[in-house]
Order: C-alpha cells, then sequence, then structure tokens
C-alpha cells in the first residue's frame, strides 16, 4: 500500500487528500501548530470544519508533533501549509525526509532572496532542508484552477504538475489521478511557480474593480458595468505574467493555459482575495480593509509584499523593465502607501509587440 | 471637420460613436435595412433603443438609403453591421468608397472559403468589394474587451486596432482615442481576427457549466460550484484559439492579453453567448434553446457554423491536428446534432509542452 502524507490541515491540503484515498492510498493528514482544532475535529467526528465536509475514511489525521511517524515510509509528501509557513514546515520535516521521498508543494510562492533575487519555492524549501538530504528527496509542485471546496465535491479538476525531475512525474501523477482530477504534467517549474505566485495579487487587483463600480453605486440607469475595466487588468495581470516567466526562463504556453489564464480566472470567481480588492476598491485604506476580515490569510497581500523587494533590486540593477509591471506596483502602492485605487492603463502593455496609446 | 461614418446602427456600431463624437468629429450612424425602427428612434428622439441612452449630439443618424450621401468625404468607415450582414455591407458601400479611405471593421469573423480555407473577415469584405477600390482602401478592425453599453457609458475601455497597413494606425487611433478608450495598435491581423471570431463560441462554451451546475441544482451542502470546470474550459479556450492564431501566422501574445484572454474573459461575464450556454448546459437541445431567445443573434452559434467546415476540411488535409481543437468540435456538435453536454477534459491541452493524463 502506498502512503501519502499530506503536512498542513487547511482547505487545499485536506482536499487533495480526496483524490489520494478515492484512489486506495493510506493517506496521513498532519495538521500545523495552527492547525490543532481542525485536527481534533478530523479525529472526533471524522469532520473538516472549514471544508464543511467529512473526510475520507482513509484519511487518517495527525497531530503536527506526530510529524515522524507520519512521514515514515510515505512515498509522497503533499506541502499543504500556506506561503508564511514553508520556513517551519522545512524545519518539521526536514529532520525525518527518508531519501527518494517526493515533496509535492500545493503551497504557492515567490519568495525574494537574500540576494535580491526571486526565488521559486521550492527551492526555497530546499535551501531550508538539512544538507545531508536536500539532493537526496524529489521536488514537484501543482499549478491550475482548483477550488479545494469544488476538489472535495469530487467537481472536475484540471491541474499540471509540475517538476524539474521529469522521471518522478508519471508516477507523481498516477498516485493521484482519478476520473475527475485530471492531471497534466510539465517540467516548467518556472512558468507554473510564477503563474501560481501571482494569481492572487492579480486576481486582487482585478476585484478592486467591483469596489469601484460599488462605490458609484453600481451599474448606471442603462445597465453598463463595469466588465471593460476589469478585463484589461485580467489581460494585463497576464501580460505581465507573462513578462515575469520569460524572464526567468518559462514557457508563454503555461501562461495561457491551465496555470496562469485558467487559475487567475477561478480566483477573479470569489475568494479572499477578491474580497480584498472589493474592500480596497471601495476606498479603504489597507489598514482598515484588514480588520474587516479579521483572522482571515490574504495571499494575495501576501505575495505582493513577499515579492516586491526583488522585483525592486532586479529593476535598479536592470534586469526587470522599469515600465514592465505597472499593475502590480500600482497594487503594491495601494496595499502598503495607501494609494488611490486607480489605474493608469495606458501604461499597459508596454512590453508587448503592440504600440501603446500616446 | 473629421467625417467618421458608421454603417450599422446596432449597440457596437453605435457605441464607437461616442469616443468619436467627443473627438469632435462629425459622425454619421447608417442603419443597414433591418435598423429602420433603431434610426427613426435615433432621428426622432435622440434616443438608441437597444443601448437604452441618448446618442451624442454630433451624430447624424441616417437611413440606408442614405449610404452614398454618409460614405462621401468620410476618412474612416465603421463597419458595425453583424457577421451575417458582410456580404450585405460590401455591396452596400461598395459603389460608394473613395481611394483612401479607412474601413474599420467592429464586425468580427472567420470564415470558411469556398477553397476550404478560414479567411479573416477584412479579407472575405476586399473580396467582395468592386475591383476597382479594393486595393484603394485600407482595412482595419477592432479586437479586445468592449461591452459595447459600457463604451458608450464612457467606462475605461481597453482594445486594439489592428491592421496590415501600419502606416494608417496612428492616424486612427488618434481619432477614437479618448480618456476612456485607450488604443494600442498591432499588425498581427490573424492573431486579432481568430481571437474576435473565437471568443463568441468559447464563451458560450465556458457558460454551458452554469447550465450544468443549475441542472444538478447548484451548489451543494457544502457551497462548491463548478468554477474548477469553466476555468479549465476558459483555458482550453485561449490554447485552441493559441493553436488556430499559430497555425495562421499571428503571434501568442494577442492571445493572452486583450483580444484573446481579456476579450474572453468580458465575454464570460454575461450577454447572449452566455445565456445560450446556459440553456444548453441546463438540458435543451439547441432547437429548443433557440426558441427561448426569440429574435436574437448569438453570434457564437453563428461563428461555430461559419468556421467548422474549413476546419473540418483543413482537418482532412492534415493542416489542423485531428486532436487539436476538441472543444470547438464538442460546441459544434451541441449546436448541430445535440450532442450531450459533456467535456472528456482528458483531451484537453494535447497541443501544448506537457504530458497528458493517461
Amino acid at each position: 500500500m502506498t502512503v501519502i502524507t499530506v503536512v498542513g490541515a487547511g482547505v487545499m491540503g485536506t482536499a487533495i487528500t480526496f483524490p489520494a484515498a478515492d484512489n486506495g492510498h493510506e493517506v496521513r493528514l498532519v495538521g500545523t501548530y495552527l492547525d490543532e482544532s481542525i485536527i481534533e475535529s478530523c479525529r472526533d467526528q471524522r469532520w473538516h470544519p472549514r471544508l464543511k465536509r467529512a473526510i475520507p475514511d482513509a484519511v487518517q489525521p495527525m497531530w503536527h508533533t506526530q510529524v515522524g511517524e507520519a512521514l515514515r515510509g510515505a512515498e509522497v509528501v503533499v506541502l499543504g501549509v500556506n506561503s508564511r509557513g514553508v520556513h517551519w514546515a522545512a524545519e518539521a520535516i526536514g529532520p525525518h525526509l527518508q531519501p527518494g521521498q517526493i515533496i509535492l508543494m500545493v503551497t504557492k510562492g515567490l519568495e525574494s532572496g537574500a540576494d535580491g533575487r526571486l526565488h521559486l519555492l521550492p527551492d526555497v524549501l530546499a535551501g531550508c532542508l538539512p544538507d545531508a538530504i536536500r539532493d537526496q528527496v524529489y521536488y514537484a509542485a501543482i499549478g491550475g484552477p482548483s477550488i479545494a471546496g469544488e476538489l472535495a465535491a469530487r467537481r472536475e479538476t484540471s491541474v499540471v504538475f509540475v517538476s524539474r525531475s521529469a522521471e518522478i512525474l508519471p508516477r507523481v501523477r498516477q498516485l493521484f489521478q482519478t476520473p475527475y482530477y485530471h492531471i497534466w504534467t510539465s517540467t516548467d517549474l518556472v512558468g507554473v511557480e510564477v503563474c501560481v505566485a501571482l494569481k492572487n495579487p492579480y486576481a486582487l487587483a482585478v476585484g478592486l474593480v467591483a469596489g469601484l463600480l460599488e462605490k458609484q453605486g453600481g451599474a448606471d440607469d442603462a445597465g453598463a458595468f463595469m466588465h471593460n475595466p476589469a478585463a484589461a487588468l485580467f489581460a494585463q495581470s497576464l501580460a505581465e505574467m507573462a513578462y515575469l516567466v520569460r524572464l526567468l526562463g518559462g514557457g508563454p504556453e503555461t501562461v495561457y493555459s491551465l496555470p496562469g489564464a485558467g487559475d487567475l480566472y477561478v480566483t477573479t470567481q470569489g475568494g479572499r482575495n477578491s474580497r480584498m480588492g472589493r474592500l480596497l476598491g471601495l476606498g479603504l485604506p489597507y489598514s482598515e480593509a484588514v480588520e474587516e476580515m479579521p483572522g482571515e490569510t490574504v495571499e494575495g497581500v501576501d505575495a505582493v509584499v513577499a515579492i516586491m523587494p526583488a522585483i525592486q533590486q532586479m529593476t535598479d540593477q536592470g534586469i526587470i523593465a522599469v515600465d514592465a509591471l505597472p499593475l502590480l506596483r500600482t497594487l503594491h502602492a495601494i496595499i502598503t502607501r495607501n494609494r488611490e485605487v486607480a489605474f493608469d492603463f495606458n501604461r499597459f502593455f508596454s512590453q508587448l509587440p503592440f504600440n501603446p496609446p500616446v
């Protein structure tokens, strides 16, 4: 029997236990120190309170103190913590990893490194693991539109599993694919990681327009909404993703398929990033908007804050064009400097082979 | 004073008179023979009944019998008829065109030619014009997310003006750009025309999922919708657009920016294509769904029917890969052969550098 261990019992970590359990694997779900009440509920009532759903019979909920036991004999270790939790997770799993294990990251993100460059999260994780094991395990990640509650409901879900180690991909896909969980594999780690890291901030940006519209009283008498400006932001988001993907060595097809366009689309359909966008679009400064969403992590905010130092340094060094990322910069200014929510549309698409407005 | 003449008084043809009028041009709005009641309302009450908005003072509504007079001295002739009207429009304007005039097409589409190939609508139009004038005028088109009612409400709208004749683009942009109408220019006529032709059918395809969800009673007890499958269709739509764009010689950046992703996004936010998608997703055969939308042109349906003969011939000839366009083929079968609404997700993304599900 194959053992799959998921570290992090949030909605996404738990959702992926559904296809794993449906495939007959032994699945261990380890909460972090923040997940104690979730694990308690999973153990006592077999009920995940945030997914609002019973967990599969094959899933064994475990405390974070049991992480060593949980990793023993696992073929795949799914990392389901949020972006802030990667360093904690590395410390927690590092001493217990065994050679040949595959780390499959649900956790998304890019980080600014001490060297002033952008680092892919699998590389950040690897850097935090003990020297002795770092090169003895495999790293893989998941990109694509996958709302956790829908995956757990066994809705048709299509994703990309990505790894620089092409040889492990067929096996990882085999472990997780089901009639409702469709998995493509790719070696474009850069493309997938850039897209998954940026879809949250860009969905937040698209969501700003909902707030702007509401602020001026909604649709006008003739029924005009603000889908045109939202769509321009959507397109600019993909163009900025494509710029960074190309700069870091990834492929454009990752941007216009599941990891980029698909995931951005799904993320604009609701969720915390959109709600934060609406509040900011309504005119609340970030400090007040945050208070309207107590205790909630807004990944789009975390991601912008995590990557902007490197973006700035790479711009100062001439690696990133000054005018390449106007939407990301606007979003950063809105979040960190209470900048008014407004867009200079004419500065968009400057890196495409179009002639810009004059 | 610059004269701009719009032929076709539907919502989009009329909407573009707003930026033209705001720029101080003399604008003539010529109805087709189907637009008589619209022109009557525009003349008598200065009111466009479908836009539900007063037309600008500078706009002069004219009957289709006045088309010769309307074209006289116009620098730009905007073609605002729907795809079915291109042949009529060519006959109507052909005898009156003057050398040097610019034809700017709002009308979108691809057509199957008698040669079994796909033809861009500007080329179809050119082919229908009298020999003497065909090479004496310029052809341009508009792509990008632009809901007519929002443009007429002077919402921020971002579009691409495209022409093979690069030299006219700065001038056309200058005539129409305003603080709310942002215009990029491009010479990727193939990219833009493929995207604008296909965004309606693909928005209809994404809309099918809303019907599927409703048919099974909406969200489940835990609140799971069907955004994941819709997002996969959205991504596959872009991948199929990208395939055809590349095949016909256009650029991928047109797909992942305003004309492709932006316009597809805006078209999925509502409108007739989405409504037709919902009805079909609910399980109505096309013949019944059509009766639920009496008198309404669903451009996505027209487009699929118009292009599929060429797609089929080009596939038979080995020009188009058999497995390249599964979503378009599924949509065609749903519309023309009452095929059940269901998707073989595993066949998606076959033309990308990903390994497909097995």
